[in-house]
């Protein structure tokens, strides 16, 4: 059995911690969170005890941290409990700045300790069928990648700005997953993005439409498109164009229903929001991480995928307000 | 080129004159019809002159005839055609009454003369290619055939008076379907019926909507189902099950247009009516009357098919009032 | 905390007790299997204790009841859990004759204990929204319902040998779905079937591909078509036609993705099989027992149910090898 | 009648040719071609008589003159025609030069007669039911605009020499169709392209697989991709995505028939490829271009339309060879 200790509380620990507390081979020991309240109900719900970060951090009696706080404290959390021995799973993303990342990447290679970071659309099992048939060859050579992500509705500006703004907050995911998909880094960035959605957003300097335009060393392509609005559900789809053919994973409705009357045939909108979407990816994201420390491999997405992630999401952001193509 | 004759200059004489006149190896000679107004539009549309429908059958100067006519008057003009040595493309059915089909069959034979029924669904690109892909061994021995169709408006109460009672008059098209799709002569025939879209039609002493349950004597299984309305357009999909797999053929829509908004992800409903869903299907049934006149091949369906039709959907009309099943 | 002891640990003893176990409700207390090793897996899986049937029927500390044996007992447990005053869960079918059913719910009745059926499909949640929309008016009046079930592999002819026959063991589900989708009892009953997949099946007396047409009452037409076998997964659809318009819920594919390469436009096949098809809608079905004991209400689908469908599935089990109509 | 002249008899002369012939307000008078055998072909389907250009732009007893011939000739024909008062419909593009199309409206405008450019998209009976939404509002206002074309094959490598390259031969259609749906001209362009389908273009200094970005003054958003080769025909679809919902249109296949196989659920490939997807389009587009100079109205697209997407296509070609973004 692994024993876990999960630091944060919220929307995104009570998934991972739950997760992790439900897994055959895992156990739940400990939760932090600054509110407290947030801190006992998950304890409560999985029979965790509640510490703080820190005896969780120094704790004997755990094997691996999740990180579920702030970006902020991300990078902090990761060194300590590299430093510490223990294994780490730590939400997207490790910091809002590369050079902070690769600062934190050196003291958890130092430790020799495994990291893996939250990609969670890597492990929705639509997306990685899609990812197991390119890898088998089905399209041939990847040619040609198309990846479109719209949110249900926009966020308030507030926490627009505490972002890292759209490429970096939004964006990355697509960006990692254009990257994973092409099998292969990125050598150029054009990036295009305009307050439509909401002026508030604009104010704060962000963008809420946004489309990014890549090309490797080999001249593959891939399109992204983003949009912090969407009024049909979350829209999530992934084209891959290659030699011998296409290949795309498509939206989850809400069911199967359809109505058909003088108006048309109506199928429902899409599943709103991402922890309906993602609930099986981020169980599989977890069945990964304890699967991996359990069998002494390197957890993947690595921190050097994050990096990647975030070197190409300041690279769109540059590209955006600069204006010019950015070559990496 | 094939000099041809058209009687009947309504909805449907239009259609067939109007495809023959188009054909590269056909020329529309003549056109007849009790309204002079409706023969000299039909006239001046495609060059050919107005006559009388005796006139056309009796003519020198003409090969074929098409039969467009009221359903009263196709025994008597197939069988006068016939024995003025005429090939005779003639609507479905040739009669009401299968004792007077065999009477005209029995004419036409005597005479030696190529008849074609107008079943116009076994001639439309998509069904066709279902049977092609059957016929070729796709999903296997067949074993269960679906048929579904229903009309996007009930026709008048009065309409109904003389036109057989559903079966007959709408079903007959899904019994040759089902005949030509399982390719064996049904043995037993379960009728249901009943008179819920409109109690003028059930006043008439008919139903509007009704399913009917067939079986070959090799064991095949068909089901027919049939609504006199569909609010969302015309409504004409056939699935086949076999051993191997299923295959099917859907509707038609208007456009490929979708709309996704909070209310679901709409497309456009079924085309609407016969007319437009099978215009194609028309101009190659048309096609194959005039190839198979050119080749002096025997043209398809034959007569006989037109009479296995109609003693199906008299069966089902026997069973669904009497509520027993029919044996063949 | 309703506590739960569970009668079977086979297969669907492990979805009912595995659900009952993990409901926040409820407490799985006792498992029973003539099998101790499949008894003691899921009293591991679970953390219940291992007793024995009678036990579990007579304990004190358990309020309710699962019985998920074989069919043969499913009346004796009934009636012994009624009389000790538990509340009753039964896989269905209750029996495999109307008169053990019916004696069955007299003596619950006498006992006045509650009793649900476990016909698993109202509550997948495609169907269960479908049923709430034809609920809510969105197809008006109901007129035409399609029920389309097919497994995947047909069962070993031992099977078949002591399951009542198809339409008892199979398409008794599709029975009670178009009995509750029309909201309306059946008057009569015409049933086709032959023995076309498994020549086995033929030589048990039995069929493997068989079609029901049913009519209500007031003119309410269903069809339902089954065969024990479709090449490309468990085909479970339904399609109601009403004066204003049409409502389906489809098939669930194994994913999302399609591949587009010369051969055609390729989606997954769909899921296999029940245990995956169903496996929310048997997590619903616990928590509507749960929530109904809890809150005092009369469980669905009823006793009354099970007996009509079963009333349904002689009447056509009749119907197919009499090859006559059952009136009802 | 409008009396048609039309130069060239190629591919695409036949087409626009015999949809100006059978047109119930048009009367195709004659046809020319260098290769007589093409122009007498093409005359003989049509009744026409065969001249040459000269003889075409100069006669007394044509009104009207489509320009069919290859793209090098097009300005010339265009200046000549207008200054012998004919209306003219060109095919696009007026030139594979601004300059050239600058210099060449500047002499239409001088003539003030009728000049239609053959962007055959915009009449896709799709397409043009997508924009008619789009303008009645159905997505609000327009934000992000997705337009991807896919050829089922890459045309000769010598083909593309004398093309203009991927950007002017081939996307210009969506940069035409993107502004269009945009409803607003385009500030700022970004192109990649690679040679991956075909290294002999790459070898002409012309690229094969090739995305676009596009920024309006407001900030809309629209992405382009090609490829010069998809397996599974002619790929051809529009994205929409607005305010108040997204709209799409997608590919047409070749029939509505699907097989469902352990091997998945099977569906046509796309039609191939523009002369059979734009027919209809091609049939409509010579009916808004007779319309138009019955009624006297200007025709649309007009010049300015096909210089607008040249430029467009020149500032791709630039920005993915500099690999700079241009602004308009």
């Amino acid at each position: 059995m692994i024993r876990i200790g999960c630091l944060g509380a919220g929307r995104i620990g009570k998934i991972h911690g739950g997760n992790a507390a439900k897994h055959a081979k895992a156990h739940l020991v400990a939760v932090s969170d600054p509110f407290a309240a947030s801190a006992e109900a998950l304890a409560a719900e999985t029979g965790a005890s509640v510490r703080s970060a820190e005896a969780i951090i120094g704790a004997d009696d755990i094997d691996a941290i999740l990180i579920c706080t702030p970006t902020t404290t991300h990078a902090d959390f990761i060194e300590a409990a590299a430093k510490a021995g223990k294994a780490v799973f730590c939400e997207k993303p490790i910091d809002l700045t590369s050079d902070r990342i690769r600062a934190c990447l050196a003291v958890v290679k130092a430790a020799g300790t495994p990291l893996m970071i939250g990609f969670n659309r890597r492990f929705d099992p639509n997306f990685a069928e899609l990812k197991r048939r390119i890898d088998a060859g089905v399209v041939g050579n990847v040619e040609l990648v198309t990846v479109l992500s719209r949110d249900p509705n926009p966020p308030h500006a507030g926490y627009v700005a505490s972002s890292g703004g759209l490429f970096r907050d939004m964006m990355i995911h697509d960006l990692d997953m254009a990257r994973f998909l092409m099998g292969e880094d990125i050598a150029e960035v054009h990036a295009v993005g305009s307050s439509l959605v909401d002026p508030a957003i604009g104010r704060e300097g962000d963008v809420d439409t946004a489309a990014v335009l890549l090309k490797t060393a080999s001249g593959r392509i891939a399109q992204i498109s983003n949009s912090r609005r969407a009024t049909y559900g979350y829209d999530q789809r992934i084209e891959v164009h290659g030699s011998a053919g296409m290949i795309r994973a498509g939206n989850v409705h809400r069911t199967t229903v359809e109505v058909a009357t003088g108006a048309g045939i109506n199928a429902d909108p899409v599943q709103d929001f991402f922890l309906e979407r993602y609930a099986e990816a981020y169980r599989l994201e977890m069945d990964a991480f304890i699967a991996a420390i359990i069998e002494k491999r390197p957890p993947h997405p690595t921190g050097e995928d994050g990096l990647a992630a975030q070197i190409l999401a300041d690279a769109a952001t540059e590209s955006c307000f600069s204006g010019k193509p950015v070559r990496l």
